[in-house]
């Protein structure tokens, strides 16, 4: 999508030399559109864990490229390639816990390496399935564009009009996949539908995906949107002011259960109060297929600093960190939160609307029985 | 309560001078603790429409001296008089529209003033009347707590001396009233009691009351108490880190429906999902004995740029603003919501503990009805 009117990815190989992988660092957006080149296994471990880079896809499509650029240095002896692979996988897999998709991309990853036998034959095709991923990422997601776009239809023709209402939590947009995004492909689609649209944009504290990201990225492709923060939603909904909810998700159980960014859930059971769909967008790179319960799925708990601090830009255009709390304040951070199937309304995959439940996202895809 | 060890209360008159109405700009705490004085009664709106002072006692205890402070430069004559102090009181009653203490406030000086001729006997019955609602909301602060205490202890049998969790909301400490607070008058009373108490401080964007005011008011009262972002309280509530919460409010129907900050509904309908007791402090100063429904309660919209931005304190001590989003960004800034009756567990008020219902209500306060 757009940035200052020109198409970008969220990452992408260095045309001019491909063992240089390029992202855009997301802890200095909107204020700073700063291109950041991944060369080391280790740059892109970092990317990861310090949020360079964030969200489902992203999140894959860098492991992919990480593992590739692994592949670079690895030792020639097979024994020792695969050790020093599986040692790298295990410490990537780490760096963030909840993201399915990082599990996923290395997986498949580590099954393509092991699929040849020279170093350079396993660099290459490392490569290859690293854009692989990305292109297939972007690909998922413009489909869950169209599919998402028949709900949106429907409620657009009750509207007499009017710009449909859509409440987004966090960033599920192209910034948090390599294109299109997954809670934003739908908005896109109807935007290119003609269908006037309005998106409800949560701040998402503590980290500000959504004032920092969303806001931004919907300005950028002249979606009207309006930021508020976490704790509005509700009030909006009781309001009749929010028509649908749409949310992305870091890791499916198989059964139905989401786990997204922390303040999902509330958003969703405010929903249910008052009848309001609330559907998450989604490629089934992020579906679990062995875990059974959402209970179970780790939550990742991060620096306490992101409570008590926040970052923004001061009147003299420096990016600066304020403090919020008194010093000596104890604050917990637990990244994300996991909204019961029975909330779901549907999840809106690269193959289709389902139901959030067992049966159906398995007859849906029926190749992830073999998962299991 | 204390600060740095100090017994304070929130608004006094200046002992050596009384026509100097003594307050703490609440703005810039906990970074500084800057003492203001009112000498004008423009000074006492500016204090409440600008947040210098918040809270539904503190405005009402505010509104209180204000009236107070017009009766200081009102005209001799009787009748310019009472055009004067109307005039004033409808100014007032307009600077924060969902705060039901403001009216309540300002009726009860007008009502005291109307039953003296001379602007000397005014003025001496409004600096009393005035007193009288400080030293008041503080009593019955006190007595929430002896009331809200009892349902702690229930609790606390049940949690083998383990803490009782509490959620809370927004600021409705001492802060927030002229002593004691409302929601944690409770907590502090336990605490007194010996019943380990462990607080769970929701931030409360845009304003951060939680995170400024609430979370150091309980550390100055040596209260354990970790800060979170206001997305989190449902995650805890799904794992069973809430035995209770108690919230204050701002209005609150003779039906039950409580007007509180923004957020406070999300709370409530997560509580009820998870079947954990939601309670709501406040003395019965805030009750509306004229509105039957929440719905129809006046919702306070703000600046914008208390989304957009954030102030705190820079790594040199200053305070300082930071911008959040992009430039252009549009925000929506609605400053409460309304809980339905139907998601609180119970009332907890000076005179006692009472289910959110009209005939429950106007039993406890049989002359509320005289009001409708």
């Amino acid at each position: 999508m757009k940035i200052n009117g020109v198409a970008h990815r969220t990452i992408w190989p260095n045309p001019d030399k491909p063992t240089e992988i390029c992202i855009i660092d997301q802890r200095v957006l909107p204020h700073r559109i700063s291109i950041e080149k991944l060369i080391t296994k280790e740059q892109a471990t970092r990317a990861i864990k310090e949020m360079y880079v964030r969200g489902a896809g992203l999140i894959g499509a860098t492991a992919g490229f990480g593992m590739y650029l692994a592949t670079l240095n690895a030792p020639e002896d097979a024994a020792d390639f695969s050790q020093y692979m599986a040692t790298y996988a295990a410490t990537l897999n780490n760096s963030r816990p909840t993201a399915r998709n990082l599990k996923w991309a290395i997986d498949r990853l580590l099954t393509a390496i092991d699929t040849v036998h020279t170093t350079q034959e396993k660099q290459k095709i490392a490569f290859a399935t690293a854009c692989e991923i990305a292109d297939e990422d972007a690909d998922y997601c413009r489909r869950i564009g169209e599919h998402g776009l028949q709900l949106i239809k429907e409620i657009s023709k009750r509207k007499q009009g009017e710009p449909v209402n859509i409440l987004t939590h966090c960033n599920a947009g192209w910034l948090a996949f390599v294109d299109y995004g997954s809670a934003t492909a739908p908005i896109y689609a109807a935007r290119d539908a003609g269908i006037p649209i309005h998106v409800w944009v949560d701040e998402t504290r503590p980290w500000n995906q959504g004032a920092r990201l969303t806001a931004w990225e919907l300005q950028q492709e002249n979606i009207a949107n309006t930021l508020i923060c976490d704790n509005t939603g509700g009030h909006l909904m009781q309001h009749g002011m929010v028509d649908m909810v749409i949310v992305g998700s870091d890791r499916t159980t198989h059964t139905g259960d989401v786990a997204n960014k922390i303040g999902t859930y509330l958003k969703a059971v405010a929903a249910k109060d008052n009848n309001i769909p609330f559907y998450v967008a989604l490629p089934s790179s992020t579906i679990d297929w062995e875990l059974d319960k959402g209970h179970d799925i780790p939550i990742e708990q991060r620096d306490e600093k992101e409570i008590t601090s926040v970052m923004g830009l001061d009147d003299k255009g420096n990016i600066t960190t304020v403090r919020l709390s008194a010093p000596g304040t104890k604050a917990a951070n637990y990244g994300f939160d996991v909204t019961p199937a029975r909330l779901v309304t549907a999840l809106i995959t690269e193959r289709g609307v389902v139901a959030a439940n067992k049966e159906e996202i398995h007859r849906l895809f029926p190749e992830g029985k073999t998962l299991t």
